[in-house]
């Protein structure tokens, strides 16, 4: 083999998840896109807002010169401008320009931020289930992913977080309203997770810096208040994009924001804007930087989301599914009847249900149902998730 | 410091060129910007051409749903058809969609590729001077960037190529038109060059790529031609952006196209798509994709840079500068006078003219003088470039 072996190996033992979707788009070959209900992708079904589409216009026919030029790796200062006094505006925080990075989606901000903090062999913590292209991040700068187990609603487990840190610690990534199980953080957890991490980065003698990842926020039900991370701990990185709350996951748009009082502040910010140059990134696709530096206040359509919720998740739960309820995002992460998440997900196959087993997330004996999609999918898998457990022993 | 200490050192090492870029803001501060001749950056001053923004305006009022939503990490679909029948009918090779990935630029096209070549201690060839960034990319992937000589033409030096090459060398990038040089490598270069490869990669037993770095194919003068490297030499990875040729280096987009015929294409055409992914690149900015897709055939404003070149390259020449006259691009890269690089480029702030030493481009001895500039700029910097040299010992 020419290429990277460390790729190969990789590719191999990522391969599971190919076949799956190979398996899911013969089956939806065999009978018909519409008959075949696919919950693995949490790609928006629900398109940008119109406040989008108008902006977008506007720009189109905007004659101003350079607009698709190069600019500062960080960003257009105008649009960090708006973004800075946004989230001021949001948590009473200082926020300016200089401590924002504009960035190719959170998985763009996420790269930047561990480039800048990471030598080789660091750990970076975080709670499972997660994310997880956090792991394959971590991997990007020689350092590695540890987990940290939670309690049966997904909720942190701090004395588990104290024995993980060691003195590889760098950070923190939390992601709150949560991916895959849809949980959100109350203000308490912030402030003991605050806490927590004070105490530990005292004990190893640097900081423990808390990446925020928060591309959901808009995205949460039953009137639940999301709390910034960074009005509690000031060592806050925090991170969004604008591929869920603004449907744009194609557009790669986001930013990473660093707390202007955190430890050694002004060497991240310029060591962010600098690793976003030589990662490749160079900067955020300038025209959508400038959309959606004006859509800050634009609201996510929760609403629509909360709607999907209450068709899936007490029909699943009447079925006999054990779920913890969600309280943001677009998923449900139920356990697997009988234990075993990957024979689970096959048999679910057998009712043209797709979902992903809950051992991609860290977190095997579950299932992620990404619920991005129509309501009459929602409503037509109904029936086959009964079956399914009914039919399962 | 809590950051990285690898990137502290490497922020620390490129600090001069903040410095020179904090001066040339200064200096622009004091004179005013249109009185400072700034020949830093390959920023194009030329806009877009008109069919990019009728494109643009089209697509701002399709109403096609979701045109903004994930795709596979390689890109659209129909778009990279498109770009896979262009090349075919430009090089008479049968490109196919699956072997093209869309990129956030040519430098995420670079490092899609080297992610997805290189294990750690790798070494990749280049031929000196060279675009600074191939250096931190090799970096990014625990590998080195290894210069290989080129003689006073700036063309290759094979017989240094050969002695180059060792059982790590896994890929040798080219660039023609060439940054910082200007030059373009002739059929006769390009043959001799496949062919050496050829044996190298036999003598080592494996294969040598060979990346072609284009994105000044389209930008070339007197009627020269810049042959397809891919035609010659079948381990070729073309990568391309559109940053240049259509004036939109702040959008990044780009693509990369494996020759289908090169040692495990389909091995690094599926390794290309995982790479895009898990550098968090996840796919090129969807409505560029789409914008670009439609615009292969759109030529580049050759005539106008040759024009800037045409008042540039004799004026300079007549003053006395060393320098290979350019068949391409927009740069010119003159031996600085005296033999010391930075004093000259210090020497030449005097004149209010802003340029970059050649040691950026492991080329100490020369500077690079990026004129895609203003012609006014042009000709209002030449007295400046004359008594520079004139008043300098």
């Amino acid at each position: 083999m020419a290429i990277s072996v460390k790729i190969s190996k990789a590719m191999e033992a990522s391969s599971w998840i190919r076949k799956m979707f190979e398996e899911g788009a013969a089956l939806k070959k065999k009978k018909g896109e519409e008959n075949v209900f696919d919950f693995t992708l949490g790609n928006p079904i629900t398109e940008p807002p119109d406040a989008f589409k108008q902006r977008l216009r506007e720009l189109a026919s905007d004659k101003t010169p350079g607009t698709h030029a190069y600019m500062p790796n960080s960003g257009i200062p105008w649009v960090r401008e708006k973004i800075a006094a946004y989230l001021s505006q949001q948590t009473g925080i200082d926020y300016t320009a200089n401590y924002i990075v504009m960035t190719v989606g959170a998985a763009g901000a996420l790269n930047v931020i561990l480039k800048a903090l990471m030598d080789p062999g660091d750990e970076i913590l975080t709670f499972a289930p997660f994310f997880v292209e956090y792991r394959v991040y971590a991997d990007n700068f020689n350092g590695t992913l540890k987990p940290v187990p939670t309690d049966e609603a997904f909720m942190p487990d701090f004395e588990a977080l104290k024995a993980s840190v060691t003195e590889k610690t760098k950070a923190l990534i939390i992601n709150s309203p949560h991916n895959p199980t849809g949980v959100v953080y109350s203000e308490e957890t912030i402030k003991t997770l605050s806490e927590t991490l004070q105490q530990v980065s005292q004990k190893i003698g640097h900081p423990i810096y808390l990446i925020s990842d928060e591309p959901y926020r808009k995205i949460v039900f039953d009137n639940a208040t999301v709390p910034y991370p960074s009005v509690y701990y000031k060592d806050t990185i925090l991170i969004t994009s604008h591929s869920k709350d603004l449907s744009l996951p194609g557009e790669r748009i986001g930013y990473l924001a660093i707390h202007p009082k955190s430890t050694d502040a002004v060497a991240l910010s310029v060591a962010t804007n600098f690793t976003n140059r030589i990662l490749g990134y160079v900067n955020a696709p300038a025209l959508m930087q400038r959309i959606v530096a004006e859509l800050q206040d634009e609201p996510a359509d929760a609403v629509g989301y909360q709607r999907k919720r209450d068709l899936l998740y007490p029909a699943l739960v009447s079925y006999g599914y054990e779920c913890v309820k969600p309280m943001g995002a677009f998923y449900l992460f139920p356990k697997a009847p009988g234990g075993d998440d990957v024979a689970f997900i096959n048999h679910l196959k057998k009712f043209d249900i797709l979902a992903v087993p809950g051992s991609g997330f860290g977190a095997p004996g579950y299932f992620r149902i990404a619920y991005c999609v129509k309501e009459s999918i929602i409503e037509k898998s109904l029936s086959g998730f009964k079956s399914a457990i009914e039919s399962y022993s």
